[in-house]
């Protein structure tokens, strides 16, 4: 929001004027007029709407007259108009509740919200249920096509966060009764399927969407249950892989009102990168590999207790130090650590600049499995799961192929506007993995451009933070449009040049190491 | 409407450029940026919102492809959307209807068109079936107040709204399910038993009702049976007395968007009056009493077959000659005829300025009963009844009663702005009374000014025509709000000099007989 002081609650109590011979407005007129003045922008004249559902409209006037001309409102918009949602006795304050919800194809995290002081109440996260039926997005929407397929996917999801709703008003004492707003940020398949709408399209050459900006639903519509009278905004998306929680992270981040060029990168199986300032934004999205997103490795997984987010090698004794979550006993490894892992071994020496095994970690680390080489980071008496923990040559190919391809992209991409990496103000990483990488490591092994750390700004969950500010502030809207009018959405060609730069890429750090200047290789 | 060209069709018929690699706007937002696009007016970069419900969004991408990408969509408006209420099939043109409705006290009056061409395909009208309940306004509003009043009265008007549309649609072999328009002009009590809003307050200082602008309603939440799509505009009302009914005749009249000034004059039991032109609307009410309704003489009735609408009397002779509705044998006399009565008598010379009888009827003619002296119009073996119709001394005075109130209302009116009758370009004469009207008449009896005939226009039922136009252009919506933000309501107060100039103008013409030169009377 450019004027920080201008942001405004969609809950507003309103006192007005009682009428009077002279001043002969209706009710509900009264109250709506209050409510756009309310809205307004200061020293605007623009034209504001406020509708209400038929059912309200008729309890307003004794409700005006029972609370003496107060009245405690919730609005929200709905494309156009905004929305009176729900009118509340001014003088006994209930609860009023919004809800933001991050709808990943892997984790749904939720965040209820009082919209009163706009404080967090409570966050969950729980497993998309969806994950029973296919574990990824293409595996969905083939179930999709399948009969019932459909609406069993979109039952899975509505009942999974219906049951949240309730552990999450649970946990803080609240009522889903409450709850009047939603906002749901998520990419486009899992929103589609999310609102029942058939993704049969989405993976299909010209690979549209059914829409793009679904605008604000009835959550009765959608099944969700809170209160009868809520809605739901749907953040929209650019295209079938350029979702809302795009948008939604965008317009978190602030890149599409900052002044100077900045870049953001939301890492997972899919590179989603947005570059621009607030003149201009540009987007790309590529497959990065799953190699990140800790889906390959034997030991790799998502980031939980015990998962080992950090690694520490040292470069003479190329012994190794570990750090787990919670500092439980090691289970796993996940992106974070994974980076941290191949920068460590890069750095100490023990992988070449092919990423290939030296030999140097000495040979009661090294061992040999059907003919692949295996680095035992955790030794089977240390981990939970009483095996070694392990990485093998394969998942380091794995992980410099995924690491290539970051970077190309965002060659490509800054490259395409003729930005060079060194004119960026800023370096945005967004995501749960966003927030524990280490940008020195990540450089280290050449997957992010050699900038000084301090240019790298972990989000956390962007697309979260993006539907509380929708929740939080009526200007949000209108800047979800923007954003999303703002785009141009470049559709990434793997052609002879980006297969080069990908080629170059695939060293560690890279094949021009005067790219990366800060990157000191243990030469012993 | 100022740009006549510019008009548009709630009805419009879309041929998209399919999806492409390069162009993969999702199915729904390419169909609403062609209706974008075509609402748009010309030069204007006006931001339009269309929203649709959810439940048809679902559809859509599948109608759209079976159509291979041509659509044809019934649009409306609510608020500060435009609402996709319909998508058909271009290739088998359904039909396409919209209902205008004139919500009358007395009747009701519907007009059914063709969305495609903007015909009338049918017009039928029918007794406001909460006559049964009470005659007027005022009954209706005390009898909602007892239990189940308001439900009832608004189950008479919507079953018989209901039933009216089968009959509608039988007359031109149409179905109700194809209507999915509606546009509603009443008054303001009437459209509040409408939607079953209490009336409550609009008799009650500070006489203020529910809501001014209701927007547009879906006609289920209405319980009005067309298709279960469709949506009703209301016309919205300025207050208690000052309906929608106004509005839309303003609309009709064009008044609002008129380089001179001129006025516009509705006259029922209450006398409207509305004086502006495209810049500014100055409105007021004022009981002109029901003497022009038809409502208190013996014989006095509303509009219909046998009904005298017409009345010649020989200045010479005193011979009175008839006309009377489909040349049926009379059976009463209604405003028209008794204002052309009033005005033969008046110039033939047969009562005197003060309205009296003056005895130069002929004794045949003139009877006493009760005391109070009658003119036989139509003698017992010529009329229906097999009575005498007559009209009386007390007939006359109430007449001249009423006629001055209006006079006194439009000098009221036109003085506060400063504006005098011979500025008027135009004097419009609105509801069924204005379409019978004799001008020449009503200034005989000094009721309206004495300005060339050729500036009264009779608008016929005006209120029934805006809600056409509301049907069949996109641009009324605007105008309406318009007109409604436009108008300054100037309360009557009847004080002094309103008491003043009311009894100068209890003579016929007026005791200033140079305001009427044209008046002539036989002085024999």
């Amino acid at each position: 929001m450019t004027n920080k002081e201008e942001k405004k609650s969609w809950v507003q109590t309103v006192s007005l004027t009682p009428p009077a011979l002279q001043d002969n407005t209706a009710d509900i007129d009264r109250l709506l007029e209050a409510l756009k003045s309310r809205l307004r922008t200061k020293g605007s004249d623009e034209n504001i709407f406020i509708e209400i559902d038929f059912d309200l409209l008729k309890t307003i006037p004794g409700l005006l007259r029972k609370w003496n001309y107060k009245a405690c409102c919730v609005l929200f918009k709905n494309r156009g108009n905004c929305v009176l949602i729900k009118v509340l006795d001014p003088d006994k304050p209930a609860p009023i509740l919004g809800l933001a919800v991050d709808l990943g194809t892997t984790r749904v995290v939720l965040r209820l919200i009082d919209l009163y002081t706009n404080k967090v109440k409570s966050e969950l996260a729980f497993d998309n249920p969806q994950i029973s039926v296919g574990p990824d997005i293409l595996a969905r929407i083939h179930f999709a096509e399948q009969e019932d397929g459909l609406s069993r996917l979109n039952n899975l999801i509505i009942e999974g966060l219906n049951k949240a709703v309730l552990r999450i008003c649970g946990s803080c004492n609240s009522d889903p009764e409450d709850i009047y707003l939603l906002a749901v940020a998520g990419n486009t398949a899992m929103t589609h399927l999310f609102m029942g709408l058939d993704p049969h399209w989405i993976i299909r050459e010209p690979y549209i969407p059914v829409v793009n900006s679904p605008g604000t639903l009835k959550t009765k519509d959608l099944g969700i249950k809170v209160n009868p009278s809520a809605r739901a905004l749907i953040f929209p998306n650019i295209g079938s892989y350029f979702g809302g929680d795009l948008i939604s992270g965008i317009m978190f981040s602030g890149l599409n009102e900052s002044e100077d060029t900045a870049i953001l990168v939301d890492v997972g199986t899919n590179a989603e990168v947005v570059l621009g300032n607030k003149n201009w934004l540009i987007a790309c999205a590529g497959a990065a590999g799953p190699a990140l997103e800790g889906g390959v490795t034997k030991m790799g997984m998502m980031a939980g207790p015990g998962v080992i987010d950090g690694v520490f090698i040292d470069p003479v004794t190329k012994n190794i130090t570990i750090h787990s979550i919670d500092d439980k006993k090691p289970i796993g490894i996940c992106g974070s650590g994974l980076i941290d892992l191949a920068a460590g071994l890069f750095t100490s020496g023990m992988i070449d600049i092919r990423g290939k095994f030296t030999g140097s970690a000495g040979n009661s680390c090294l061992t040999e499995k059907n003919g692949i080489m295996h680095l035992v980071i955790v030794p089977s008496k240390d981990s939970t799961t009483g095996e070694d923990l392990t990485i093998s040559q394969t998942d380091l190919d794995s992980l410099i192929r995924s690491k290539a391809a970051m970077y190309t992209i965002l060659e490509t991409i800054t490259s395409s506007v003729g930005v060079g990496f060194s004119d960026l103000c800023r370096f945005y990483v967004a995501g749960t993995f966003g927030s524990f990488i280490k940008p020195e490591s990540a450089i280290a092994i050449g997957m992010i451009p050699d900038l000084p750390v301090e240019k790298y700004k972990p989000l956390g969950n962007s697309s979260l933070g993006g539907a509380v500010m929708a929740l939080t502030s009526t200007l949000c809207f209108d800047e979800i449009e923007k954003i999303r009018n703002q785009i141009t959405y470049m559709e990434l060609n793997v052609n002879q040049e980006f297969m080069n730069l990908f080629s170059a890429a695939k060293f560690l750090p890279h094949t021009d190491l005067s790219l990366f200047p800060s990157v000191k290789i243990n030469q012993d």
